[in-house]
């Protein structure tokens, strides 16, 4: 009993932190901790743990990443009865972390904030190298696509995925899936910028390789032409096979988290 | 004699072919063959030898680059008696590159052509990421420095490496160094794109390490506030001592070579 008590006070009085990273996911088999494979949690717990000095403290992150899958920001919280402030934490960080992942910004938030549960709407990039010849600096960045792109058609494509939709067409069958596979999604637009082409697709949640494979349907599209409006039709359909391939992963950059209230 | 005059006709017949590739030098000990390093040319010259099918094709570079280095442009030339088109070339070498070299384009030059001696000047860019935070997706591709820039003021420091001096005092003693170490800067500039400051320098040539200690110069100059006119005293000492310090090697880029009425 007094074991008990005396845990569940150290409980109420620790802070819960959340930490704002970035991280190149090329050499490293996607956020979450696995046996016998580099994960940038893993990497994170480590230097975690030398900059507390404490065992086993549990990070929360905003979500899953495939592997060689990027995060321009994710954001993870977890609780500690460690003072070092919210300025020094990132730094500290930063000189036991290795260079591909970066501590940017920590805060204080309330105890009941969780990284995941919290989070209100996620945006998404994908990137896209679209010329004859690759890039020698981008392997791994982005997906070499070299056929013509037409931007004005794949935006008008795009927009038919915004609303409130069930985007069982656009989702991998998983275990991990959740039961109700319907997402808002809010914005999705196509642009230029050089010889990059740069989808970004915001919305309140996102299905497992949902991003991947709208992309995956869109460049589709391009390529045979296929009328703008059939995107309603496969989303109506239910049916994964109805969407076209999953893009490959190295393309895709989790970009921005939404959170409410927060002063990031 | 019949083998001396054969060998003297097949050199006649030769094609000369010039060819412009890119490379990320983050993997390579630069671009010289070296013994126990993996050099650009070495990984080059073993892709040239399964495109042509040709053993021992002398390759001739544009320059040398130090150990992780960069080239958003380099040339390079060679002869061959192959008949593959120079269209074809670039896409059948790129097969057998590594993702981190890339073969761009490929002309047939006239016979005495040679990618480093009819080079008329080139074009250097170094790259700093000036942030507090440093960028995960940036490391070995630009200099992280955090102190504040004043890019106003490094333009004016840097307009009086403009002309023909001798850079004694910006370029290290090496036993590969020619006699005459007067160069002819023709550019100079610096300018911010979002948080990379960016050194743009074009001369007729360049000395060992030149671009680097120039840029630590400008660095210095930067940090101390020293005046601008001092540049010159430097370079007037013909001391390399009285230089700043070398900048890292994985900012710089060579970024442009130029050749009289070439058609890249």
């Amino acid at each position: 009993m007094l074991d008990k008590s005396y845990k569940y006070s150290i409980i109420l009085n620790m802070r819960n932190i959340l930490l704002k990273i970035s991280f190149s996911g090329k050499n490293y088999h996607g956020w979450q901790v696995q046996k016998n494979a580099l994960s940038v949690q893993g990497v994170f717990q480590e230097a975690l743990k030398k900059v507390l000095n404490e065992e086993n403290t549990e990070i929360k992150g905003c979500s899953r990443t495939d592997v060689g899958v990027h995060a321009n920001e994710y954001f993870l919280s977890f609780k500690t009865n460690r003072c070092i402030s919210t300025t020094r934490l990132p730094v500290a960080l930063n000189h036991f972390l290795p260079r591909d992942i970066s501590a940017i910004d920590a805060l204080e938030v309330p105890d009941d904030f969780h990284a995941r549960y919290s989070c209100k709407g996620k945006e998404y990039i994908y990137k896209i190298w679209n010329n004859r010849i690759r890039n020698s600096f981008l392997d791994g960045y982005v997906f070499h696509y070299w056929y013509s792109i037409n931007i004005d058609f794949l935006n008008e494509c795009a927009a038919y995925f915004i609303g409130i939709h069930d985007f069982t067409s656009f989702c991998t069958l998983d275990r991990r899936n959740p039961k109700n596979l319907i997402r808002n999604v809010l914005d999705f637009d196509v642009y230029k910028k050089g010889n990059l082409v740069i989808f970004r697709v915001k919305a309140n949640g996102f299905l497992y390789n949902m991003v991947r494979i709208m992309v995956g349907t869109l460049l589709k599209f391009n390529k045979n032409k296929i009328t703008p409006s059939k995107i309603l039709d496969i989303i109506m359909k239910k049916d994964r096979s109805k969407a076209g391939p999953t893009a490959v992963a190295c393309g895709l950059y989790l970009n921005k988290v939404f959170y409410e209230n927060l002063d990031f």
